[in-house]
């Protein structure tokens, strides 16, 4: 029963209103493409195709991928969607126009994939896996590795994945063993056990191109050791079309808490043929240059979860009745009055409206940077790349853990608006929990994406991005801090970044003497933040409502709706950034002084 | 390969260091039968029945149950489990000698029940749903009806459910439809539906009583007109023997989240004979009467969860080798450091154990007001039962929402802890996830249990019990300000106790204007108060450790992980009370302000 409708409203809102993507798209390449018109023809289809082809495979997906002997069947309905996203072009949507895609900014690739997954993650996943390996081919293959490789990927008549974690080893990929020997005629025999490769084998295309992190037989141990190779399922003959199957193969799929149409295969490596990418040892490298961009993509799951029980929490609140307002009967012709009248379920259901489109914001401001990279890369602006880089390495540890986490909760105030319906599979919303549950963990669990926020982008950066996110927050209060309507927002959000310099600072002090607080703080540091940020984001929209208003939009109850939702975030989610600023500021002892074998008797 | 191992360590800890309950049964009925031995040998024995019989059936049971033509077939081994519990006498451990219980005290009961519970929260729904209906019965049965139903309930011959909910009410009861026709020598006829009523059919058993709410022919709206029902699935005859079966059928059971073991059922009542329990049209307050001592089985589940994360958390922590620490490395011969080195990882291990340590002492201390409330009963005083059940009355919400969110949190690092493999169902870690999901729903949902602390028993109960409690605490703070090592726990404790006080009145006086304000602040107060309450909890715990290591009980270490882990509470869990405290006493209008038809557009 769970339905999906695109907030077109919503998104527009964003893009015209706050973000001015209209402008903003003057400065990118491929951005000329982009009219008002073009992106408005592309957002309305996507919406279509999520809301009529992917939402009404959502809740039938959860009966799950097949195994047989090699061969994964995906759920009853998959593979003819995917026939369609194919044939509408929509893979190469953002691809560069000479290895065959439509050249578009990569953040109205955001939107569409926010569209398509929030609809359906699950389904998403395939053609979303397969983005990561275009990108790697793009930034780091030969030309004829894109000839090959690219171009049918990018036309969706391929499917590509990501093969890195092995039994011992995900977060740690030091430890990779999987070996790669050289042939000697330039390629090469990869030989290991992958695990948790999602889309590792499946129907919905002939053909699957690994990207497999392996050892060379000369290679130094740990991460700088490990290069990165192709290896498709079938061997590609010279004219393009497929040949005989290599020595790769899918052994087993997992068995989940959720995601179940998505196919989490253990993949074998019997001296399957490779062809090395990027340089011999740099294969960590290579991968991390575009873990921002991956992990914009993973930060769009906790958008959308927040989205989707959000959506489908509103009409359950709307139609069920439940006792009475305490503050007065206000249904009385009915048996009692609607949950939407309780203020806890409005708290409930406001959580995860705030969330959605408090994310969405970051989301799509993300976008932007990357919209630059992107852009700076194509011109080869190496500067220019590196610079953008890093204000979106900055975020992204954030957007990514801080929005599953934050998506996670709203999925739960959802069940929780059900009540005991909530557990129940025919409602969905429970999948919707079950789901989520992996956004916390794939692509650098929370505690991993809090390490990298502290200690690299902001202790080893030596708060750069940091002070440059913060430059433009003082920007923004500076304008608005004298506006009449904008003033009790803005004092807020002013000690709120003035406390977050001076967190940081207390966090770097005590990091310099013990390593330990690094790890220590992490998690709250990170949460702390993205509570902040948040903040900054809800203001501008608020801001942006009130212009709206001003200039008469016609949208009235719109905007107010939008300047409501940003007081109710001011309110009651901002605080818990106190409780977070407290926390990770408290001495390591409490954490290290246990002994590992008194944990328990 | 989720395991358990009773904590008896720590249980002991509590009955004898903290809480005394030697002292404690001297004044209890039943309680000279508690010789230390006595306890001891229960402890001994439920122990290993819990980590033997019950652990090994956790994961096999998620398969779950089998409905087949309204025959309800239990996971593999729940039979036989239930035999060895109902040989060893089990179900009547706590229930009065006269109906063919031992009469041990309520306390040894919960402890019992946490054990099992832990173990193997699904099987143990079963014997827990009937102490429901043996419960009920004891308060309201006639003698003929105690004679006639409790005694074999009590044995474990039968077995008990609880029918309340329908489909259009589940909280709400007052619009319950299910109708119950005099038929003129006694007996009723009960007509309607009940859903979610776990238990409502299974193998265990051939006799399954259930205990129905419905209304009379001439019964006044709402809930001033319910009658509660005993209908067995059997007729029974004269001599007690089962005779025909009765028209109350099994319709289906429900597709779940989790707790698949659990037998959740639609009950189909068709004319079914049943006889009145209680006085006419007072069947709701015939059920609240033991209300909150099922609520305290309930928030044994948010315990139970957090300890068997924890349990199989931790030798996890230890095995896995990722990354070296960043304060050094710890362990140079191994290919990495194991998980526990990393402070984020303590972090979370230390909150599992925090929760799961710190609720079971709420718990205990609960069940020791129970036995009081029990005592009362049994010796007719009315006076010191309703005493004692106000004293409860404002902990159990408190119990079971508060305990039940936190072992959720607790569950859900489990899994981060596990990293991807957390979401494999192989290693168990995301089925505690999922069967403690209905814990925060069922008995009340978070948010009935606030307004029923906030709303009833604090506001509309002139806040008689919470000041009950505060003077507790007080005496505490007063008899331990002084105690060198102490005091920085104690400074915070007071100072927490003295803002929950202010919170407290500020939020009765804006209540008093505003009764939205109730609805509004009900849950971050309920949160409030939990994590102050744990505090103080915490504090006894220290205090009880430092004692025993002055008295030089030689168990040094384990004393001192008390100490250490009441000092992570404090630095590392209470500071969220502070945000809850912030949020809980904004004022509604940023909840209310918005129109139901402006949460989406």
């Amino acid at each position: 029963m769970i339905q999906y409708k695109a907030p077109l409203k919503d998104i527009n809102f964003l893009i015209n209103d706050v973000f001015n993507f209209q402008n903003h798209y003057q400065h990118i390449p491929g951005g000329s493409d982009a009219t008002p018109e073009m992106v408005d023809a592309i957002l309305g289809e996507a919406a279509r195709f999520s809301e009529e082809v992917l939402a009404p495979l959502y809740q039938s997906g959860d009966e799950g991928c097949v195994w047989n002997n090699g061969e994964v069947t995906t759920p009853k309905g998959f593979k003819e969607a995917y026939q369609q996203y194919m044939e509408g072009g929509w893979q190469g949507m953002s691809a560069p126009v000479e290895y065959g895609g439509q050249g578009l900014p990569l953040s109205l690739g955001v939107i569409k994939s926010e569209m398509i997954g929030t609809a359906n993650w699950v389904w998403g996943m395939y053609p979303g896996l397969s983005m990561g390996a275009m990108n790697t081919i793009y930034m780091h293959g030969t030309e004829e590795q894109k000839q090959t490789f690219l171009l049918p990927l990018t036309e969706g008549r391929w499917m590509g994945t990501m093969c890195l974690t092995e039994p011992q080893c995900g977060t740690d990929l030091g430890q990779v063993k999987t070996k790669a020997e050289p042939n000697g005629d330039g390629s090469y025999n990869l030989t290991g056990t992958k695990i948790f490769i999602s889309s590792g084998e499946h129907d919905l295309t002939d053909q699957i191109v690994h990207i497999v992190l392996a050892r060379l037989p000369d290679a130094p141990k740990g991460t700088k050791g490990i290069s990165l190779f192709i290896v498709p399922k079938y061997h590609v003959n010279a004219d393009g079309s497929l040949g005989e199957r290599n020595a790769v193969s899918c052994g087993s799929i997992e068995e989940k808490m959720g995601i179940h149409g998505s196919s989490t295969c253990v993949m074998n490596f019997d001296g399957a043929k490779g062809f090395l990418i990027g340089p011999e040892h740099k294969g960590l490298m290579c991968m991390f240059t575009f873990m921002n961009t991956a992990r914009i993509g993973t930060s769009i799951q906790g958008v959308g979860t927040a989205e989707l029980s959000f959506q489908n929490a509103l009409p359950y609140a709307r139609d069920r009745r439940s006792m009475r307002s305490l503050s007065g009967t206000k249904s009385p012709d009915q048996v009692a009055d609607a949950l939407i009248v309780h203020p806890d379920v409005r708290r409930m259901l406001l959580t995860q409206k705030a969330i959605a489109e408090g994310g969405r914001a970051m989301l799509y401001h993300a976008a932007r940077l990357a919209d630059h990279m992107m852009a700076a890369h194509s011109k080869g602006d190496s500067a220019g790349y590196e610079a953008y880089d890093d204000k979106l390495g900055f975020l992204t540890p954030i957007l990514k853990a801080f929005l599953t986490e934050l998506g996670y909760e709203a999925a739960n105030h959802g069940v929780q608006i059900y009540g005991g319906h909530g557990f129940i599979k025919e409602w969905g919303m429970e999948q919707i929990i079950r789901d989520a549950q992996i956004s916390k963990l794939y692509e650098g669990t929370t505690g991993v994406q809090a390490l990298d926020l502290l200690g690299r982008k902001i202790l080893l950066g030596k708060m750069k991005s940091f002070n440059e996110f913060r430059a433009e927050m003082k920007e923004f209060i500076k304008t608005h801090k004298n506006t009449r309507e904008m003033k009790p927002l803005i004092r807020q959000l002013k000690r709120a970044m003035f406390q977050w310099r001076i967190g940081t600072f207390r966090i770097a002090l005590k990091a310099a003497k013990n390593r330990d607080m690094v790890g220590a703080a992490s998690v709250d540091y990170l949460m702390y933040s993205g509570y902040i940020i948040m903040a900054f984001f809800w203001a501008r929209m608020a801001d942006a409502a009130y212009s709206g208003i001003k200039a008469g939009n016609g949208d009235t109850d719109f905007y107010k709706a939008k300047i409501q939702t940003a007081q109710f975030y001011y309110d009651r989610l901002l605080p818990r950034a106190k409780a977070h600023g407290k926390m990770m500021l408290k001495d390591p002892k409490s954490l290290m002084q246990m002994k590992d074998e008194h944990f328990s008797f």
